[in-house]
């Protein structure tokens, strides 16, 4: 059995108006009738390639998503998830290694897969073969991530470049190294290669392994972490990790904390069809489209437009003549912009907080 | 003492989505803190050039928007407004004839002020002069009209031809012709002329005059509303025109019905800054602009905007890196598109209906 962590920190900025902090991206319906957390724990249901099958999800998500992410577990029918509240964000290290902790006092050898919250995969049935892959790697002592064959010189992501084979395990390879994102040439460099791969953020190891690379590389984060999790109250679905030790740890994410620091790091290259869903444009890549290019979500109508991406949540967004625009209107605030400056969302969240808009209860 | 009547007929679908059968554009925040309908009667408040007065106004409206015009009239203070009730829109033609039945029981030969609700006028004290000098040839047997100086080679306006001069009221001509909407080459001929105004449908006369102008012209139509006015109910503020007679009178504009046919017609040319605020572009001309061209009303973010309209109301709007473009929401209606293809509102309208999304309440 291997055991699903989905870590639940996003605060999705880059789509807003939908996405809010009282309930980002990873609670939308962004591209199907299921939010993208549905999404997510739906892949992790029914057995992986060679028929090893999931427990219920252990989701570790911020205290005052509690109860949006129970209900929407519910929603999914899903039962025994459990819930692990952070009592604030300190990045994806920490909360994994709370998980793994906990799930260790039982199964030390069970095998995680952690994955974000908020990402979309299109191809379901190749990502169950990679992660059957990168499970048996993950029983041999590797600390394994998923490498996204690049389609596109992409410099918004970490990359990976493969190295060796891994003795055994067909489909696994050693890491040669991690790469920050890269300017536009290298990226094309990269691509043009054929041994770099987009580093989605998703990783598999057993609970021991983790804890002993965090032993051996951050071992102040495990001794907080360690703590918080020693000191955790159980209430129903929710597990309330000890706010104080929490607190005290430092913000790290899982890449940097260990991954790019261990010698035990495998890759397992894969066409998923992954997406970080990172802007209104990528949904627009996403999205299904129109004979004239349009992608168009809720209620909407759409005269003479062309690559656009329209949305209407909760209200009515209509379109005349405009070409590769975004707009997406929500009841309380409307965004609309080129589809080429959708990364430009901060700048109007920047904009709201500088005229004190912030104030309006919610619009952030 | 000269008695303004406010035709508030106008439907304003241009002005989708702010402007709604419910409550069209009349009665909305335009261009100030006043609504249109408020900043028509405020300029028939106070003495006209010459030091002649106005009495309180006379409003006639539909019936399912009594409530509203008496609203915005107590908001604005003006007390004694009659306002006269139609049970169905027959156009201006009816709708003045019924005022200046009413006023004629008194005093037939009061000068009414013919407005509509909804336009714009930027030079209020060219339009005091132009009213005294239309009240001096109304009270002369004139039907007068005013004519706008023209500043485009507008096609979507009607246009007056001046003859020759009223002799003893200077400023005052009589109508060589009206002509309608023009194609480009005949209003650019017309601009280029000088002899020639733009049709801006407000005119001056007795109420005699008009009565016999009815009789003259359309003899029907008098019957009918001679017929609605004497079945007419008061209530309070209200007067309910006879709903059988005048739904059976023709529906018929007060231009086709007399002006054009009369022998009595004068113009009084002026410049007063006037638009009938026609479509989302006309209020963007209107507008106060900041630096980079954009008109910015209600709660709005602009970012890199050049040349926008932008609009919230009760819902904050945003824009990033638009040109030219219109953006206007409400809590439950979006429109953005081109500030050219501001006529294009119709389109929405109608792909509205033709997907059944009227059925929403309110929506159009």
């Amino acid at each position: 059995m291997i055991c699903p962590v989905i870590l639940s920190g996003g605060s999705g900025t880059r789509l807003w108006p939908l996405s809010r902090q009282a309930a980002p991206k990873q609670f939308q319906r962004l591209l199907s009738e299921r939010t993208m957390i549905q999404e997510t724990a739906a892949r992790a249901m029914g057995p992986a390639a060679g028929g090893e099958g999931f427990t219920a999800p252990i989701v570790v998500c911020n205290e005052r998503h509690r109860f949006v992410v129970a209900e929407q577990m519910r929603e999914l029918g899903i039962a025994g998830t459990r819930i692990v509240l952070e009592p604030v964000g300190r990045n994806s290290g920490p909360a994994i290694l709370a998980a793994a902790l906990m799930v260790a006092e039982e199964a030390p050898e069970t095998v995680l897969w952690m994955m974000a919250a908020d990402a979309a995969i299109g191809d379901e049935p190749a990502l169950r073969r990679a992660v059957a892959v990168a499970a048996a790697a993950a029983r041999a002592g590797h600390v394994v991530t998923f490498g996204m064959t690049p389609t596109a010189p992409e410099t918004g992501y970490g990359y990976i470049e493969r190295g060796e084979p891994l003795a055994g395990i067909a489909g696994a390879f050693r890491v040669a190294r991690f790469v920050e994102k890269p300017d536009r040439p290298t990226a094309e460099a990269y691509l043009a290669s054929g041994g770099f791969f987009w580093n989605a953020g998703m990783f598999v190891f057993t609970a021991a392994t983790l804890i002993a690379e965090f032993e051996r590389h951050a071992p102040d984060v495990l001794a907080s972490v360690r703590e918080a999790v020693a000191r955790r109250t159980t209430e129903t679905d929710f597990v309330r990790l000890g706010a104080d030790a929490f607190t005290a740890c430092r913000t790290i994410s899982l890449d940097y904390a260990v991954a790019e620091r261990s010698s035990r790091n495998a890759v397992v290259p894969a066409s998923l069809g992954w997406s970080d869903v990172g802007s209104w444009a990528a949904l627009w890549e996403l999205g299904a489209k129109d004979a004239a290019g349009n992608v168009a979500t809720g209620r909407t109508v759409l005269v003479d437009a062309r690559g656009c991406y329209v949305r209407g949540d909760g209200t009515l967004a209509t379109v005349v003549g405009l070409e590769d625009v975004v707009l997406v209107a929500t009841p309380d605030a409307v965004l609309a912009l080129p589809r080429e400056r959708a990364q430009d969302v901060k700048a109007v969240l920047d904009a709201i907080k500088a005229g004190g808009l912030d104030s309006i209860p919610g619009i952030v």
